[in-house]
């Protein structure tokens, strides 16, 4: 249970030192300092005492068991003494020490051996090449930090030690609180998943805010940060890597997937909020940690300026957040507390003489209109105005409703001091209220997702060992990607409708195909050995009758005998003529980290030029298919457009859920792209023209 | 010149008070405190001193001419005193009472009157209903406003007074200056134009701000934005109106313009930088006041911690700016200054124990090197940082080099001093790195704008009198649209190619065309009363021979009198059918802020699903068609894909130029849809298949 780390009974500091500056004196300060309750246990060689605390000389002398261990030494010196720690009993450790991966191949065999070493005695690690950790609860600052937290019901884990310090200076200027700060460090061994998990069920976190560059396991990361996310929110900022996306791929899928996309697919999934930028995480952070989530209904926008209030319903369209329309009643009643000259639609504008009371008696009626779920109250500093009194307005309306209520007190020099005020009072201020409107339309979302029901998977009849045996066969042959025959069985295999297709190997063989079959027709040079058959005139499309059958199964094998002499020829694939239907394409992609990542999209242009494609990480759940499919923005095409049916959707749905147990069947499949599929109208199904699939060599 | 406005020799303040709290009383206190040196009169008819100043009973009674009057007396009495100020030689007025259309129509009727009464006496107006004017260099505050702002570069213009309090007192907390501060208030006559034109040549303003909620005349703020911007940047934000687009439209364009759109060309064609947020607008503002334009070249950061590095990298990724690469004799020299763990990539990390030394050393490489046009220099407060220190060699820096320099000196409680002092050397901080990248990536595409030569117009020539000539007899006959024909010969006018077609009368002159002009033809119901041909069976598409030709006239005829017995049939329109080239749609829109407002974009889905459009306010530039074009994400449809060839993009920018010219020459035209017109391949031209306009009735 991770909560060791946090609450130890007892605490091995190692490595203390008694010169003001160095990292082991920071961290010896700051956890007597903190005010922390346990027995702490300071350990270095040559000191008896520092600060006024007793300093053991190694950790086999610390006259007690130890639950967790705190390093500032070497890396080798950690290494070694893990065994020492096991005999105390520690369970946990953090190692703030750096000089791991971070500085290249030698510190990377050392991160190797010291999780290795951890792994043997049992013991949990921390880092390493953190700042360490500190919770404001139980009054542990193990962190070289300068400065300790204020207290919240926000807990942050960031991959980034000198993000956290800029961000806890940031936040003891803005009166911003934590429950608990995680330096994930090199994540040897404890990730991001894990803190997230844990920090999903610390009675003191209410919210889960996070930095992190990438995921220790990407399975891992979505099934624990969906659980989490089911019960708090998690907001998260993903950096870097997203050049990663560039990489070179002879699939659809793989071009236009990248990382990131991997990224946005798996946060979706697991219900993670993403936020750009830091300020974001904030924004959306403070509103989720003091206020409740929205209930149905509209947004109401008070203000005692016109302007601003344009501004703010200007932010909630673009946001497409609605706007209250408050009963008739509530304007009635309104009209009683507010001068004629009001603005009784919504933006409500009190205007720019209401003093705190105007402002109360407003804000009293509208919060209780039933069509309102949130307020955001904003206040100019004009000549008369009431700034804390009117903040401490707003405060007393938060303990009379269950609204969501919002601030945006503009300005600095005059306001600041009402600002504290909505702080002090759990009302999130924003100064400009736009940011307080994508704040909001965050919140909404996340309330949205927890109303999803659970997810549900469902499991397609397959002749696994068949696929598997076809599989085995082209690996046996060498080979990386199996040619369209074999690709279209597999998918075949997978309930796929496919075109009827033979593999001819005599002009007679195709005639007595094609006299079964019937017109018009399609002609492919079939060899393991011609990928880009069109290149080498391969291919004929259109095929009317008998004779151009026999004149294009001679052009088709001569042009690939002349082009490329050494290919192996099996023969000439053929193939009914479809063309009715929308082009699709469904797609999958192996993702570093987290596995088979399923795109869908409509086909040509849309996929080419457009990039007008989504993207889940398989296993797809049934609503996430959907989703996907409503995703696009060329969706309205499916819907039927200009007088055409609707097409059929459910079959696309099938078609990625037949596509995503497919490639988590086989995991030794890297690529495929099933393009096009073409799509008929709704109850028609759905038909996989022609199939691409790569594996692993 | 608007000059008096700020620096008035004389100055009449019509209305003080000397009750604490009254509007009369604090611009009279402002304006003394302020330190302005002009000669002052304060007007109240029933007071002899106020703050130890001479009042005097009316304006007549001013011993002096009088350059500007400031009013706070009621509507009617300002109105009646507008002849005693003509007197004194007043030329400009700023009217900061209210009660006037901002209140009603009663309140309407007195803001005309005002300018009426304004105009016979040569009177020029701020307001009425305003906050006042300030000018920090010439020590005016001639506003209620509770503060005096900090001197700066940046002047602001806001019809918003009360967004301009909160401005004022944000920028107080947050070490923002300013020069001038303007409340346009209702704008009764000198408009946002005609301050943005002042202070266009104002030496004491930098960089123009503005909030704006709509415009006085949409022609003048283009003509004099676009002067305006090409001397020193603009960046406003424009709120409301966005619902407007809403409104109901029989034309494509109209469906898709809205008021917004219009804006957007309109900022675009005139080089305004539209900021979207108060945040964004300072974000910019800020930079372009302090710091000179980047040159050619990269972006470089220098960090001393990777996370924000790589988050300000990934931001960099997403605007689209390059990262600088630095010549090889310029990494050589960071590495004699810094530590082999440095990071010689860009981010460069300068790694968390990096000094105020290390700092400098490195940016004075850095900022040396001929790649970099500008820095963005991140500092986290780690153990050891040195923030002040940093800040002044960050500001030293500046003084050394002509590159753009950005801090992201992030925190809040230690870094402020930082800060303060960046502030202080004028180089613009921003918290999150984020901001600094958007603003610097803002500031890129104004430089652009900058670099662009003086538009050009193409000028055609056009048979103008036979279009007037033709659009008067629809005028006459009293309807509002043009049948397909009278449209199609209006824009073969402008010399737009069109579809061969005849009016046939009988089912004899069909034929006879169509032995001339071939088949496959289109056959279409010529009434001027059925609109909507399809609908009542007036269409035929596709007629291969005489046989079909002369069936589908009868049922085209029979169709029409049967569903709409009392229209006026004219015959059958006969129109070679046309399927080869890309559809596009060239439209126009009245805008009721900017007049008509030409659209592009492809046909068919692309606009009805995608609205994939690009809109300029007419007349368009050379370059702003070839913009347009451009500008469309499915421009690389046009380009050639899937092995076609490149349509012939100069004769859309010919068809969009020629719409212009129609649309500037006739502006009885409200509406005008060219759709379908075909674009074929390079150098083949386009043919415009149907138009469709609309004129005033």
């Amino acid at each position: 249970m991770l909560d060791t780390i946090f609450k130890p009974a007892s605490l091995a500091l190692v490595g203390v030192s008694k010169v003001p500056g160095k990292v082991g004196y920071s961290v010896l300060k700051n956890v007597i300092e903190g005010g922390y309750a346990g027995k702490v246990y300071p350990v270095n060689p040559s000191a008896q005492e520092i600060l006024g605390v007793k300093i053991y000389p190694d950790i086999k002398s610390i006259p007690d068991t130890v639950e967790l261990a705190v390093f500032m030494i070497p890396p080798k010196a950690i290494i070694e003494s893990l065994k020492d720690c096991a005999q105390k009993k520690v369970k946990y450790a953090v190692v703030i020490s750096a000089g791991f991966k971070e500085v290249g191949a030698e510190g990377a065999l050392l991160e190797k051996q010291l999780k290795e070493q951890a792994d043997i005695y049992g013991i949990h690690l921390v880092g390493p090449n953190c700042l360490g950790v500190i919770d404001t609860k139980s009054k542990l600052n193990a962190s070289f930090s300068a400065d300790m937290p204020l207290g919240g019901d926000i807990s942050i884990l960031s991959q980034s030690g000198a993000l956290l310090t800029a961000i806890l200076d940031w936040a003891l200027a803005n009166d911003v609180g934590f429950s608990k700060f995680i330096s994930l460090g090199n994540k040897a061994d404890l990730n991001e998943a894990d803190f997230i998990e844990y920090l999903s069920d610390d009675p003191d976190t209410k919210v889960i805010l996070g930095y992190i560059e990438g995921v220790s396991d990407g399975r891992a990361f979505i099934d624990k940060a969906y659980k989490a996310s089911r019960k708090k929110p998690v907001i998260l900022i993903k950096a870097g890597g997203t050049k990663v996306g560039a990489r070179a791929s002879s699939s659809h899928t793989g071009t236009l997937a990248g990382s990131d996309a991997a990224f946005e697919a798996a946060f979706k999934q697991s219900g993670v909020i993403r936020a750009h930028t830091i300020e974001e995480l904030f924004d959306i952070g403070k509103l989720l940690e003091a206020q409740p989530l929205p209930a149905e209904g509209g947004l109401a926008i008070v203000t005692n300026a016109g302007g601003p209030g344009i501004i703010t319903a200007d932010a909630t369209e673009r946001a497409g957040i609605r706007l209250a329309h408050l009963s008739d009643d509530s304007i009635l009643e309104l009209k009683k507390v507010l001068p004629p000259s009001a603005a009784f639609g919504n933006p409500f504008d009190i205007i720019g003489d209401a003093l705190a009371d105007r402002y109360k008696a407003a804000l009293d009626i509208i919060s209780k209109d039933r069509d309102v779920s949130g307020m955001i109250v904003l206040l100019t500093p004009q000549d008369m105005t009431e700034i804390d009194k009117t903040a401490q307005s707003v405060v007393d309306i938060t303990t009379h409703t269950k609204k969501t209520i919002l601030a945006a007190f503009m300005g600095g020099k005059n306001v600041n001091s009402g600002i504290k005020v909505l702080s002090n009072g759990r009302v999130p201020n924003y100064i400009f209220p736009e940011s307080a409107v994508k704040a909001y339309r965050t919140v909404l979302d996340y309330k949205d997702w927890l109303g999803k029901p659970e997810k549900t998977y469902r499991k397609y009849e397959v002749d696994i060992s068949k696929v598997k045996n076809n599989l085995n066969t082209v690996q046996a042959s060498g080979r990386s990607s199996l040619v369209d025959v074999e690709a279209r069985e597999i998918v075949g295999l997978y309930g796929f409708k496919t075109p009827m297709s033979m593999l001819a190997h005599t002009v007679e063989e195709a005639k007595t195909y094609a006299s079964t079959a019937g017109y018009p027709l399609v002609m492919k040079i079939a060899s393991p050995d011609i990928l880009h058959k069109t290149d080498v005139g391969g291919v004929v499309v259109g095929i009317k009758d008998e004779q151009e059958l026999e004149m294009s199964f001679s052009t088709i094998t001569n042009n690939a005998k002349k082009f490329m002499p050494s290919a192996r020829i099996w023969g000439v694939v053929i193939q009914q003529l479809l063309t009715s239907g929308t082009e699709t394409i469904v797609g999958m992609h192996m993702d570093p980290n987290f596995g088979p990542l399923v795109m869908f999209g409509l086909g040509g242009i849309y996929v080419e030029i457009l990039k007008d494609v989504s993207f889940r990480v398989a296993p797809v759940s049934e609503a996430e298919a959907q989703e996907m499919i409503r995703e696009i923005r060329s969706y309205p095409l499916l819907q039927g457009i200009r007088g055409e049916k609707k097409r059929d959707i459910d079959a696309i749905a099938d078609a990625i859920l037949r596509v995503s147990q497919l490639v988590t069947d086989n995991p030794e499949i890297v690529e495929l792209d099933i393009n096009p599929m073409l799509v008929k109208e709704e109850g028609a199904g759905a038909i996989a023209v022609d199939a691409r699939i790569s594996i692993k060599h």
